[in-house]
């Protein structure tokens, strides 16, 4: 753990893509350097909101704690939870990390056996975060497990031919239903936990997670840490979960300014006569599903995952499942669907069509919050 | 079939979509026209170089032999063939029939019923296009079928509120190998047909079709017929076939100007030590790879179809199968193949890279021929 953080430290010979706007096509951009046993380059950007990554001798630098999402329980099974943890991390830390500035690399200090350590039950002699097993099973009675897993992201600084870190971004992902088995094999029960409780709990920790990070290798009494707390989406969720609170602690021990966040989370239609979060939205989704479904006899379906910010809708990702024959009719289809979008869906939100068939992604459609224009894609194959 | 056409020629109300750029967003673009039965819109177009689709009535007119392909045989079953013979008469139609000024309906005159009839061998009361059987069943001996299926593409044309036929394009997918059983769920035999015998076959075959098609009610004398020749490719290839021959008939029973089409494809990396097409482009596909290759820890694979036209790389359909934990590492690995594909892969050549796992497709990456810059997408979730 140490040595990799050191090497992530040493010395780093030239950076030179710069992380603006389309990609540089100049020789030697995001090349690896040679020479040197510890080179290290960046990925290179097509986007001035992206972050480029680290690239170590022309290798990827994963995470020390990989995959740990996916092990710890069913929740984490939910892949929509992990993404969308993910990338809400990373629009978080945008906030204090600018893109300009800092290079994104995966979380390098919470290693697999410390994450496991920190997401158990607390005893005696051990790290965990979760409460003492109170020894009671009734979904009421008993202690449940509030943190569920975690993400960390790091973000590091160029200084020449240097890369050190310069901040660090935490997600704690807190359980809304905690699923456990009263005996092993055996029926799963759910505690549910209040978003009273998941706020108290989650901050309590945030406190502890930030002392722990503060005294890791490679950590300075003044490099920000980012916490961020995380509602899981339950196991049969069709979208993930959101974030509700994150904190910067600037130096030392701080966790002070917590600064709510308001997301949500819905799949379109809503079914069983749920209310939509948002009546236009959801009319808007009807009457483009109506326009697209009437077009193609063989249409099987439409579906969105949709995201509000501030009780604004910022995102779209619509699904259409369907059966075609051939090629032109995909490109016909796939013009009809942008032509439908920019006519029926709200404009000013970050959209995304995948049209899909049994052997998978067809065509997709898609427009940026900031544009007026979809881009379209047909699926080629010679 | 005949009242279908019909229902094709009747008059149309407005139809107001221009076939250039970008979409319009003017109201009614697009939209189905009211009052009349026989509504015919358009799709709209996001792209100046596509057609527009005919739509009536709200609904995609969908192919009266709508799926044939996939009925014939092995070969048909081959989706590289469908998809790439589909796209391929598209191509061709386009030097006839400009995208600005026709309209794309899938095709109308030939029904499923009249190409299962044209598709058969030939007998005393036939319309069979394929030759007699001659009782032999020895791979050398035996009569092939030589036409395998075939493709019908109308091209609208529209003036004032009408819609009319404005030209026909047919392709003929003729067969290679013609796999063949000696008996009932017996063993499956080929006989392999020369590329002289194929020529000599469908430009036979060529000439009975137009006279055909020619005769159906509302093709003009003057109707632009245009008959290509479509090689397919094996049904154990990775990529589809190719065009070999083409001709327009500007009337009657014209079928002589032949214009040969010069296209290969190949899937690299090469396999076998079968030398590649063009040594340059198998170098710089290889370098690619092994640039991508060192990237990630737990990359599966990266495979390619090449297209050569008039023996230059035209095309680059690439797919690398990868299995990625985090959406940030995906994001990393997306602008970081952007980059290399900038770097490596040939210029002025439309090049298309999905990123698949076994969850499907998680990112791509594109540049049309004409463009320096990488458009890439990450599939988002909430």
């Amino acid at each position: 753990m140490k040595k990799a953080l050191t090497a992530a430290l040493i010395l780093v010979a030239a950076i030179s893509l710069a992380a603006c706007g389309k990609l540089s096509f100049d020789s030697g951009s995001g090349s690896s350097t040679s020479g040197s046993s510890k080179g290290y380059t960046t990925t290179g950007t097509v986007d001035s909101g992206m972050y480029e990554g680290v690239i170590q001798n022309g290798r990827y630098k994963t995470s020390s704690a990989r995959g740990l999402q996916l092990s710890t329980n069913q929740q984490g099974g939910n892949s929509f939870n992990i993404k969308s943890m993910e990338n809400g991390l990373q629009d978080i830390a945008k906030k204090q990390f600018s893109t300009s500035k800092y290079v994104f690399e995966e979380g390098q200090l919470i290693s697999t056996s410390t994450a496991k350590k920190w997401l158990a039950r607390k005893s005696d002699d051990s790290q965990g975060l979760n409460p003492k097993d109170n020894g009671k099973t009734g979904e009421t009675e008993r202690n449940p497990m509030y943190l569920e897993t975690m993400v960390e992201q790091d973000y590091m600084t160029q200084s020449g031919s240097d890369m050190s870190l310069g901040g660090v971004a935490i997600a704690l992902g807190m359980n809304a239903d905690d699923y456990y088995q009263k005996e092993k094999y055996g029926a799963t029960y759910t505690t549910h936990i209040s978003d009273a409780d998941m706020t108290t709990q989650g901050k309590a920790m945030a406190k502890e997670v930030v002392a722990r990070v503060r005294k890791m290798s490679g950590v300075n009494n003044d490099t920000p840490i980012v916490i961020a707390l995380y509602k899981l989406a339950g196991s049969d969720s069709l979208v993930g979960g959101t974030y509700f609170d994150y904190v910067v602690s600037k130096s030392g021990t701080d966790v002070a300014d917590w600064t709510p966040v308001n997301q949500q989370n819905e799949v379109l239609p809503t079914v069983d006569n749920k209310k939509p979060i948002n009546k236009t939205v959801s009319t808007d989704f009807d009457n483009f599903t109506t326009n697209v479904e009437n077009f193609f006899p063989t249409l099987a379906g439409v579906t969105a995952q949709a995201h509000y910010s501030d009780n604004a809708l910022t995102g779209l990702n619509i699904t259409i499942n369907t059966q075609f024959y051939g090629a032109t009719e995909l490109n016909s289809f796939t013009q009809y669907v942008a032509n439908a979008a920019s006519k029926y869906l709200p404009s000013g939100v970050k959209i995304e069509i995948t049209i899909q068939s049994t052997q998978g992604i067809q065509a997709f459609v898609s427009r940026e919050s900031s544009s007026k224009d979809f881009y379209t894609h047909v699926f080629g194959s010679y």
